[in-house]
């Protein structure tokens, strides 16, 4: 099959019109739902996911925070769904996340959530799922029928909607006008990336690999580590920063491959000072960012359009790395659409 | 140098004094802050943790919500340390745990509690450290200077730490007897593990393998994990049931190394079910379990004790893989207590 028909493909190249969508269709919901949020007055977020989904979750765990001073927990499903001990939840806002709606396990903390009295969001691309019925209220992410096994799209999407939500809980228009850039930013980084059907070539043979991120790209380096193990079936870690320097470190030899996402932002000198550690320890480093100081240490540089605020940077930065993954898996010969062992919706418990 | 002489070798072999020293000492103090937590009514406790003791925190978040039905969070330091905006913490619990008590980035997350009025706990080997000094309530862990940049008793004793301040928030004197058991029978646990000198050999040249462990042993997937990195250099990855089938699955290949962690109770059908999947695809499985037929499956089974409730055996479990990681780094002519590129105390901001 020509790597242009696999629904890969067409669903990294969708996501301008993807997030047009959203943020045209859904911008009044969200905005509902923001004033509810405040209406409520807790400070504390839970948030249900799994995969993809939970690494969007990563990211509203920065972005939620640091814009409107909420404490974000990631859920641990099987408190509810195994041991059936759940936690007190009244005076939390539970958010479930899942592009098929269908989980029984995140479903099933929603559900206890609404139970107790938790006001309760569902984030998903099926109006109509069990996770829509769920929850009291609910954002689609009209990002279309997603239909390759790797989550693309919806992923990006789950970011926006969670970036509109929050600029909707601080009634924060200016966020909404930088928001309403993406589409025509992505569409440039997609015109741009092309190159990357050559430059990762030479990865061919790179069986693993270390994926770096902190702060607002501790998401972009979970998600990244997850398109490579499941289209490229490479050993593909994520760490923060600050979590590898605490034993992990001892893993670096030299040629060991390291990518670092790293945006200019509060973020950036911590970002420098530990890549130019892993530099002088020898690794090949790939790396994702605006700044050219950091784009200069890369043996692979994937540049990022300049001048945004660092919390919008992650709904940008993970688009050239879901190409890298799909020309990887090109150049391994994978079924791209059909990766070994995995099928489109895991229902877990 | 010999192995008995390494401070790694001798550090394992402390823990039942180090959790004897811990149980016998500060089960009064902890009964306090049991009974300040009961009065001060809050049920969200947000943990703060790098590294070995991280992994203490996630045994906290599924303890604590199972036993005590609190919503437990890990922090995101860089929200303090670096983006400087720190949640809403009133009405949260705080507890930072840090061997050292050191790492700046820690202390600034209960600093800024303190300030913001919460009930901070700290959990520390090193009284009149950093992090103690800022909390408001302290734990001392009891376990001697630890020297071996790998923490071994500083983990047992952490959970046997939080196992008790979950017994003294909910006045559990079932939980207090089963604690005073564990000196004993970790003790046991050393002496019946002496065959894996051998039975390490098999592994000399493991780049790679994945540790599986969901709920309770969730932590046990985390630090068995982190072991094998510092250690042994080994590329090893922990992942939650759950998480794994939802992407990850598509890396396995015969032959791969897969570690499971799984005791008799509620958790026990799920572990099974999973692991019978990945016995299916040919991979080669480590098992450390009270379960018959878990063992069974096996090519490498690491017995534990039966008859004891799920929440206890994670400060039992992870003893034979310490042992597990010391002896393969042997095999690997590893310097044991100066593992490349890392020291004892990482200080991060």
């Amino acid at each position: 099959m020509k790597l242009e028909d696999t629904f890969l493909y067409q669903e990294i190249h969708q996501q301008p019109e993807a997030i047009a969508n959203l943020l045209n269709t859904e911008a009044s919901a969200i905005e509902k739902i923001g004033a509810a949020i405040r209406a409520y007055g807790s400070k504390n977020i839970l948030i249900a996911a799994r995969g993809t989904s939970d690494n969007a979750g990563r990211y509203a765990q920065y972005l939620l925070g640091a814009s409107n001073q909420f404490l974000v927990s990631l859920a641990t499903p099987s408190l509810f769904s195994i041991y059936q001990k759940p936690p007190v939840l009244k005076n939390v806002i539970v958010i479930g996340i899942s592009q098929s709606g269908k989980s029984p396990d995140i479903v099933s903390v929603v559900q206890e959530a609404r139970n107790q009295g938790a006001l309760t969001i569902a984030i998903t691309n099926q109006p109509g799922s069990d996770l829509e019925r769920a929850a009291e209220y609910s954002i689609n992410l009209h990002a279309g029928l997603e239909r390759s096994v790797a989550a693309t799209k919806t992923y990006t999407t789950e970011l926006t909607a969670i970036a509109m939500l929050s600029a909707a809980i601080a009634q924060n228009q200016a966020a909404m006008v930088e928001l309403n850039q993406l589409p025509g930013l992505i569409q440039n980084l997609i015109n741009d990336a092309s190159s990357l059907a050559i430059s990762t070539q030479r990865y061919r043979y790179m069986q693993h690999c270390l994926v770096i991120g902190r702060g607002f790209h501790y998401a972009s380096a979970y998600e990244c580590s997850l398109k490579l193990k499941e289209l490229t079936y490479t050993k593909a870690e994520p760490y923060s920063s600050a979590d590898f320097l605490h034993g992990p470190f001892a893993l670096l030899e030299p040629g060991y491959p390291v990518i670092v996402f790293s945006a200019t932002g509060a973020m950036l000198t911590e970002m420098r000072d530990f890549t130019l550690k892993v530099q002088q320890r020898g690794a090949e480093l790939i790396i994702i960012s605006n700044d050219d100081q950091m784009l200069g240490m890369a043996e692979l540089a994937i540049g990022l359009p300049k001048d945004l605020p660092e919390w919008i940077t992650p709904i940008l930065a993970i688009i050239p790395m879901q190409l890298f993954a799909m020309y990887l898996a090109h150049a391994r010969k994978i079924d791209i659409d059909a990766p070994r062992g995995i099928k489109k919706v895991t229902e877990t418990y």
